[in-house]
């Protein structure tokens, strides 16, 4: 039988529930805190989800945008470490259901994340590539290298163009650096690796709902952006949105159609509250309502940071709460973790609430051209993009990742080169039933 | 309909079956031939297999040791690939049968390297793993990690005991760098990463049915290299072969048992001679016989280079034909590029039969200690050590995969870590269905 295993210390039990922004950095404050920490994460892994999009294009290797957990941690004496999938919460008795067993808590945070939202359309969902793991970023890099191979073995037109046209839905910063990655994929690799494709069958189709690409950002970013893109051959269709998708065609709200087998949806995410979280707390986009100091509505020892959260406490300028966005699962979890801190201290008067602190916004286009605002200064082009690089690079964990991302684009800068468009596909028998072992 | 669609240029159409050693160092030296160069694989790249096992061990990324193929010959004019499975030929037509449909050559070139070879034994087969493609070496690295996740959540000691017994078959290069790569794994990450599991649980075996170990290697470097494993930790089982393994007990020809869910199996290969090549001219290990011309035995017009081909004609030093290793295949490769250049040139009298020059072997045993044998030379050490990196690093191809493994290398030596211990598993609904398209 299997069972967590996490041992009793005599100190109060703080269980966070997933290793990404929020929870690392909550863990992280935690450092020496008169409390046992246990972090439960389905994966041994933090992913740095802002980079996905260059790995599903070949830009980058899977493992230098992910970092095990345990490394993170090797210091922190007071700290637990178990893979494991949450399944349901028994508030009454303090207990945590998951895959491995319960585990009882003291104090337990939600830093679950969130996930693909498809707003409803179960075609889509069952037909669209959604872009928040690691394994969809490979999948879709494995996808649509063999889109192109694939390609070459058709003489039918209209199926080829199905082939080679990539469609992305929403016009976020993901959506955006996403077209902009399709987009140099074709300028640059396309011509050298398939001569014997024109390149003028590859079409990329960014769609968004709004009149405005970016619309996070002030206008001015947005066209500047917009202009980007043009520019690049993307094809923006603003103000539309995605009606249906078989997996082959395409229904647009204006009635249009497009063949495409590669629908990437980066149009939104949604929460994933865990059984036992009452429904009456869980607010639009399946986030769980939080006050202050995201402590769960009606618990005390219940928090949910990020982008499970919602929290209204700067109404006029965040009327449905913060943006999921990582700079708030980051300074959320730190606040929680000086008050858990506080509390653990028997000062639970001197708690603070939570304050954004709000540090700009980035969005890249592709070489040379980015999009950066911050402390009230809208920058773009080249330096924007130096500020997005080292941003990135400063912000990714390890010092061996930092290197190995700064290798690829050095690499990269200099020869237009993309280096791992490798598709890396399942064949043996005996994988399978490894694969079956794994899982 | 899919075809091949390879164009018919006017030029003789040379068919080279495999990316590998053989077959790339074969396309490259076509270069500017008044032939068509056709390359088929069914994997779209490259793979570097002497570094599999630093991937296995959580050592170097996956795509680092991966280039893609149309990488390699993206300034080569009369080269070709398709991405395809090769099931049979027809030598009487000149058509070989693919999984994209039939292709017609005027010359074929079986470069197929080769499989593991369980030596018949299925119980082996279906539960040990083979270290031969890149997703058997992600697989194993998913695998061990996974072993120790799921050793912290059991209190059975014999059920630890099996999670954490590795066991390697096979005293070969891989074998013993595998070994050695475990027994740094325990050393150095194992006290960082899992504090709560004695290091003395943790036990690797490596089994040799002969009397030592890198039995291709002179007696003293055989003897160095078991110093350096038994230094390391690692039991080294000689003059013992593996009778039978059901996925958790292993029982051994000396009646002796191990209690192991991983049996990593380096202990041969063998060749997978396609449909259509008569079964008289296939030698033990299922290599196909070949002339000294690697010209497969009763055909003019069809070779076959590397692993995949037996070529006795050195019966003195080679009496069961080369040694299946990089070496052989790229002269070979090299070889039968420049006879059917001459052919193809009119001047059929002047091809040479392959004369192999044997550049010497190396393995590592880990962190500053390698064998090396060149020029009639034995070093071993640091000085060796030194001499393996360069060689393998000079061998890779790609100046981005170089940087990159280097970067990984230079960071590890200095850190003592090993960066990429990520657990990469499949899991949201919509991968399912990409990983049916993708196959």
């Amino acid at each position: 039988m299997i069972q967590p295993n996490v041992p009793e210390i005599g100190l109060p039990r703080v269980v966070i529930v997933g290793g990404g922004f929020g929870g690392i950095n909550l863990a992280k404050q935690l450092k020496g805190a008169p409390v046992q920490v246990v972090l439960l994460d389905r994966n041994n892994y933090h992913l740095f989800q802002p980079l996905l999009y260059q790995v599903s294009t070949a830009g980058l290797e899977t493992d230098s945008i992910a970092f095990p957990l345990r490394g993170i941690f090797k210091h922190q004496k007071n700290f637990y470490f178990r893979m494991a999938e949450v399944t349901g919460v028994r508030p009454a008795e303090n207990i945590l259901e998951t895959g491995i067993g319960e585990l009882h808590y003291d104090y337990l945070i939600f830093a679950t994340g969130s996930t693909t939202n498809y707003f409803g359309n179960k075609a889509v969902e069952e037909h669209a590539i959604g872009m928040k793991s690691l394994i969809e970023a490979v999948q879709i890099r494995n996808y649509v290298i063999k889109q192109f191979e694939e390609s070459l073995l058709l003489n039918d037109a209209e199926e080829i163009q199905a082939k080679l046209n990539f469609v992305m839905v929403g016009g976020g910063p993901t959506g955006v650096e996403l077209a902009g990655a399709f987009a140099e994929l074709r300028k640059y690799i396309m011509p050298k690796d398939y001569p014997e494709l024109p390149v003028s069958l590859m079409k990329i189709y960014l769609i968004e709902g709004s009149p405005r690409v970016l619309n996070g950002f002030s206008e001015q970013s947005s066209q500047k952006a917009l202009d980007g893109l043009h520019k690049l051959g993307v094809n923006v269709i603003l103000n539309t949105f995605v009606k249906e998708y078989d997996g082959e065609t395409l229904t647009l709200s204006n009635g249009e159609k497009l063949k495409s087998k590669s629908l990437l949806w980066a149009a939104g995410v949604k929460g994933v509250p865990v059984n036992g979280i009452p429904t009456d707390i869980i607010a639009p986009g399946s986030r769980i309502i939080v006050n202050e100091y995201n402590q769960v509505k009606g618990y005390e020892n219940i928090y949910a940071v990020g982008d499970i959260a919602q929290m209204i406490n700067d109404p006029e300028r965040f009327p449905k709460g913060y943006p999921m966005v990582a700079q708030v699962a980051i300074q959320q979890g730190v606040n929680v973790a000086h008050n858990i801190r506080l509390i653990a201290k028997g000062q639970p008067s001197a708690i603070k609430p939570f304050k954004y602190k709000d540090l700009g916004s980035m969005a890249t286009i592709g070489r040379n051209k980015a999009i950066a605002e911050f402390f009230g200064m809208k920058i773009s082009g080249y330096f924007a993009w130096i500020v997005w690089m080292l941003v990135h690079l400063m912000s990714l964990l390890g010092f061996r990742n930092k290197l190995v991302v700064f290798t690829n684009w050095f690499y990269r800068y200099f020869t237009y080169d993309r280096g791992t468009r490798i598709i890396i596909k399942r064949g043996a028998a005996n994988i399978v039933k490894l694969r079956q072992t794994v899982q």
